[in-house]
């Protein structure tokens, strides 16, 4: 499984490194890159054909206030895109609209304002429903984020007794 | 490929049965309740494990309001979760919100509101990354999509020149 | 002067019908299609081509949800680009925000929620900067729209004495 | 009269601790504790049956953005539970959407923003019905409320004629 | 127990009588009445001291626009106060924001926008605390709530078999 | 003329003092307190009819989040009452508007968020329709406004000349 | 005392009628017009100057979307401004934030959204400030305000006796 | 081409400045002045006739809060008018609503918030109709933005390699 992530400005790196992270933990081969929807449009059709080719399944694109980037992923490829809304004014609820409010016959799988991290989740359980190693590896995540939040009780319970 | 809908109420049904529709012309199995996260927490469950049983790949959840659904089911399955916001107040943005919104860790692929269509899209191009034969009817249905703007727009200009 | 004027769906055409009878009442030359910036990227960059060949000098779109058009047509054009929100859902307050907040470099000259008209007499308010009879045209305009109020307040006046 | 505290993460403990003041001024038997509804759907269980056991007449919940911690512990009990919606993000108002819209037969009784302290007093105020010491004690808190708005008010007036 | 519902305008009747229905159906002892927050102040300071001498447990009060009317309440009685926000503009936001962003140490147990059947279902919940009755009249209540979203399912089942 | 201010809480001081300093400025007799609509509206009674007694002619309240004092001050008073929004959460929207959605027959003229200057400007101009100084005083006020704008602009002039 | 009223359509005075309306009941002279600020900004200025002459008090101001006109009165006048906001888009957000958050120094009393009744009551109180006359015509209706929510009560009470 | 700016307050500058920066980078002449179209209309006037005479072509205005300015412009001239939405308060979405949304036959080309430098360049756009060393130097500009997105990308690139 390989996933292509985009993101329309190296400003957006900081949020979008996160699904980076999670990608390069769950050993998920893939791809990044800075191309603008509206500056750009011939480099970013450029790397989503050639992502395409080198067999991306899925394709991460983060942008803020107008966010077009992740519809017009969307419009340049038949693989699911998941958009992730960036904070960048009015707390993202711009952002959240421009992407999830797609119309009919052309989906954008829209996570949490700032969710790159969950976008690489998800993309790992897309990749998961084939994959049985990448399953057993989510499975695991999950089972260890179940163990933090024993363990934050846990502290929790012990502060308030001390 | 199997997809599992579901709705908290019957009053879902006139938007989510879109949904039902798309998987229907895909020729996609799938099983379609009404479960509420609330109200029949246990039958929500028991849906989720024999869907999985029976092999569901992607789980579809429209709900309104407070619309807890989709995370409910996100947090009984390791599979994609497709989350519909339905608008019964607000507009919508409720439920919007009240979907999006997800925890880190624990990510919902969130369409449009009242974009059961979409959903089920969705659900088709994930199980098009390792279905050749769904991979090709969603690139047939892509170009119906683009040749119905074609004639649209053919009609707007016969039109305009009468 | 000639003006473009693109809408992604039929279903647009009533509201965008009144910015296309304002740039017959001005006669202007004009093209009106209909394009999606996602399912018909290509026809829509065919479209923008050809009408600046044609001699556009201003292009207008309209879009409702995650409204993305006028931001794809103003990245094909260097013309000035003025884009329409429709209100298709949370009353247009996605497409206004889709549709203005675009990033630095990028314009979209936007008018108000549903505006067609104000969207072409903005273009014909462009057109008139070089071109006398335009702006006599447009003068004369403005001063039927005050003599409209002037009739308005006299009516008012006769209806509240009568 | 027992209350039974429970927030999603050990980030919500600064503004939830607020609540356990309350609690602890009145004299109020309780509970605290970090369980997911979406990451530790079991340990929630467990930890609001435990409680139901140990004669927790109330419940509180505490959660930020697609807060749906409130409405799954409403599924879980049949006490009344009582939401405090975090501002994670939006300013908290998605949080407050995500809490107070709860369907038909099912409701959570919301409070403010942030508001865990009067979570922890409408807790005292629904043990007070029928516990006549701890309807004193509310009284006397009102009391001295009204009396701080008193002391602030002398403070200003000393303070503008000095 | 004994509930005590008041509302500002006889137009906000059609939405409140549904509380009314619940304490009917739940047998709860009851009082209605019609007092403005700001244009009977007086007349809602004497329904209130009343029913407190007349053993009201718990008061409900459901306003729209700018409403006050709960957190006035609120701050005549120091029993419990559900707020219930009418949707007479903006779609009920404002009503939301009025009753449940009420000022630390004056909380009103706000429930969805129109949900005075809510709002009654939580009284009868306080109520429950110590009346095992009533707690077992809620517990069944619940129950039918559950079967009738098995009946919905069942009855969709049988129509797509159909 | 004699103006009084209230406000809920000292923490409302320093928005509310730029109310008093124009009133101070333009030699207006005045009152100010803290006192709560909901804590102490006993206090807040008192205010009010002493006040009345003194001779105010307008009141002032400024209040935050679910900002009911302006609104409760008007049922207090037939005098003309001019809310302050506050910006305490959600950037004062609530504020405002739990204060301007006033139902039929009890207005609250509403200011800006944070407008305490603004609503004694208001003050002053209602008391100057029947005083020919105060009318003379803030036609002065006004003029030195629009200098203020002229040596604003003078020195951007020089600044850029520079 | 004297109230002008101007809005700056005939398709507002469906709602301005009821300003007209209680300053009829009133006995209170008064004007009203169509000026537009935009299309007829000189028109609106003869008459802001006219009625000043006429001795006009107040004026009160509707107008709906990117509502100027209650500001562009309040910059010709020095007289006390009431704007009303007006419905026509976004359920009248719009036009309430384009009333209410004037810059400093340049009021406008704002009211509820389609509060056009609440405009010509805050005109009353004003006037009544020095006019004992109106004080007690205005001191009758609050009570007749009074004596109305009474009735709806009793009526009430027969029909839930009945 | 001329191009005329305007702001309401100095305070506007550091955000205004940026399209003026753009205007001195392609060369365009241009006025800038402080001007009120409250605190001062008869300046504004003034300014927008000096300018018009002085052949301006395009005007810019930006403004925050109740953001009248840019449609007082546009009502005072017939050339294309710029907006520039400010975040003073709610984010900008005051001043974006205050200034889109204007009445039909008065449009505003409106940026988004805080998107002086987009105004300018839009405004160079609309010279660029006519102009060809203005479309040049426009084309060139559009290349450095996308030649920068390539150097931020191959920055990226190698920092991820490192």
């Amino acid at each position: 499984m390989r996933v292509a992530v985009v993101m329309g400005s190296d400003s957006d790196w900081p949020v979008m490194q996160k699904a980076v992270e999670i990608l390069q933990e769950f050993g998920v081969e893939h791809a990044v890159t800075i191309a603008s929807a509206h500056r750009t449009p011939e480099k970013l059709a450029r790397f989503v054909r050639a992502e395409e080719e080198a067999g991306a399944a899925v394709f991460i694109a983060g942008a803020g206030a107008a966010a077009h980037l992740p519809g017009v992923v969307a419009s340049l490829t038949e693989k699911p895109v998941i958009g992730v809304p960036l904070a960048a004014s009015l707390g993202g609820l711009d952002a959240l609209l421009a992407i999830v409010q797609m119309p009919s016959g052309m989906p954008v799988a829209t996570v949490a304002i700032g969710g790159a991290k969950n976008a690489a989740l998800l993309a790992v359980q897309i990749g998961a429903v084939r994959d049985e190693n990448l399953a057993a590896a989510f499975h695991a995540y999950r089972q260890r984020q179940a163990a933090g939040v024993e363990e934050k009780d846990e502290r929790l319970q012990r502060e308030r007794k001390a």
